[in-house]
């Protein structure tokens, strides 16, 4: 194990449970949580703790819309609300991927516990991405649906590519894990799995209380919030490249191996990372560069993890 | 604190969820277990420490059929399995047990943290009761559909007290929780919700990997089943009633204070406790009386709760 830095929390992205193209069964999904979970153990063979948190994007989609039709079909099984959403698929694809760890490392002779603990995370009910919702979410409507369900339920509807009215919703700022210190409490003999989809959206009450509410946090900002607060040693975000590209899929693409904060403030003003897919990588390892100097943030793939944790592959954001 | 019988398992029953014919919306179910949780977080307050296992009868129900409603509308909203569909419901009434009883917890001044485990429960792949599968779930078709799911899918398929006719799914015996060692480590410091709806239930597979099972087990029987291996102070297992009655709803019915294990066992040879209600109470009862005869086994309703641990209320199941 010698000297490395051992602490590492992973931002798992999408396309690491389940790859496009193939069904939105919970079956083919497994399959590709089992493929993943094999590379995680690799990096846990080699010395690497690390706690997991992923996303939920098509999963939590699905969910809405399912919960939507059945609704209009049976008045007695109401939608459930987007925080619920949330909490339910933060248990089934934490299960999937505490199973298939589990049983990954164990094929490497590893028994190393793996758990998932249901995560709310606090975003502030003034956080300005409420009055601007950017998200769309759940099924698809006409206009005259659309300006109905608008005037009844007051949510924010807009049109989506030709497609149709969708809802929207709002991507606040991750502030506070609540778990904060169970998750402490377990990590440094556990692996665990936390604020799947980003985490339960909550809001404190004057009087300290919580409540659930409609909106998605981004994943990366919620795994750089935790990553901040249990001071990790690497923050490595894994997506669907092996390294952040400039001028990704033209001519003059480039691949980046290091990166200082400012030059990725720059590449990102200029454009180069869409929203809703590198954009929020950047931001998220901007802030734990920037907030650690001395510790590690790094954007690559699943497969070459390991490679980038030993300093042969990825793309490193580093203050200077 | 003194000299009490600190640690309970609590044994949920559902109408700590929801009331009788009130709304099946995750509203109206919050605002039920905020309620529970006030009785909750009492009883933290007299000095007992607790583990929380809950049901999900109702709310997987809900969750099956729509998602069954959903697959038919659109095939790519393709059902979740039973082992999925109970992962989801541990996100969803975990997530409120937990926001709702931290929020109870602060209002007496009590920093306790509280989380939900996702809890896999291992069950015997030649449990009987995969040849004989039980429980009624999902929706209800006609007898010429039945046999058309039967032939395809090969679930069994009963006609349902002349509502039509539903899959019946197994309800295997809990053998060991995958999670406890995890979950040890937690509950000395924190309410930690397990095995809600009894658990994930997963078979163990000849090189020790795990498989999701399509199942349903009793979450008594899981509750005593964490309570052994925990070797809690007191099982205490939540209902709709004070006391366990026999000649329940009849004239000559009596409540009962203290019962023998034996007497249990005449009782319920008797047939005074129905299946899926009071039966697996008693037997997971008799279960814990019997492995510790010196320790504390109780079946009360919530509000009795504090009464019953002062030895005040309740049905106590003892050795002798």
């Amino acid at each position: 194990m010698g000297i490395k830095n051992r602490k590492v929390v992973i931002a798992l992205g999408g396309n690491a449970l389940q790859e496009p193209g193939s069904p939105s069964t919970a079956e083919a999904q497994l399959a590709v949580v089992r493929k993943t979970c094999s590379y995680l153990a690799e990096l846990n063979a080699e010395g690497y703790e690390m706690t997991i948190v992923h996303g939920n994007g098509p999963q939590v989609g699905r969910l809405a819309l399912s919960q939507s039709i059945a609704e209009t079909e049976n008045s007695d099984l109401p939608a459930m609300p987007f925080d619920v959403c949330n909490a339910m698929t933060q248990g089934y694809i934490g299960y999937q991927i505490q199973q298939c760890l589990r049983d990954a490392l164990r094929r490497r002779k590893r028994d190393v516990p793996v758990v998932t603990l249901i995560t709310q995370v606090v975003v502030d009910k003034n956080d300005t991405a409420f009055q601007n919702p950017t998200k769309p979410i759940g099924p698809f409507y006409t206009k005259e649906e659309a300006d109905i369900i608008s005037q009844e339920k007051g949510f924010s509807m807009k049109e989506d590519s030709g497609r149709g009215w969708r809802r929207l919703i709002a991507s606040p700022e991750p502030k506070k894990i609540i778990e904060l210190d169970s998750i402490k409490r377990l990590c440094d003999s556990t692996i665990v799995i936390l604020a799947g989809g980003g985490g339960i959206p909550v809001i404190e009450n004057s009087d300290g209380s919580l409540s659930g509410i409609a909106a998605v946090i981004d994943k990366d900002l919620s795994a750089d919030c935790f990553a901040e607060a249990i001071e990790a040693d690497v923050f490595l975000i894994l997506t669907g490249v092996d390294r952040v590209c400039i001028n990704f899929g033209k001519p003059n693409q480039r691949e980046l191996d290091y990166i200082t904060v400012d030059e990725a403030k720059e590449y990102m003003e200029q454009g180069h990372f869409p929203p809703g897919s590198m954009l929020p990588k950047i931001m998220a390892g901007i802030r734990f560069a920037t907030k650690f100097p001395g510790k590690r943030t790094i954007i690559t793939s699943l497969y070459k993890a390991l490679d980038a944790l030993e300093g042969k592959a990825g793309t490193e954001i580093t203050m200077k």
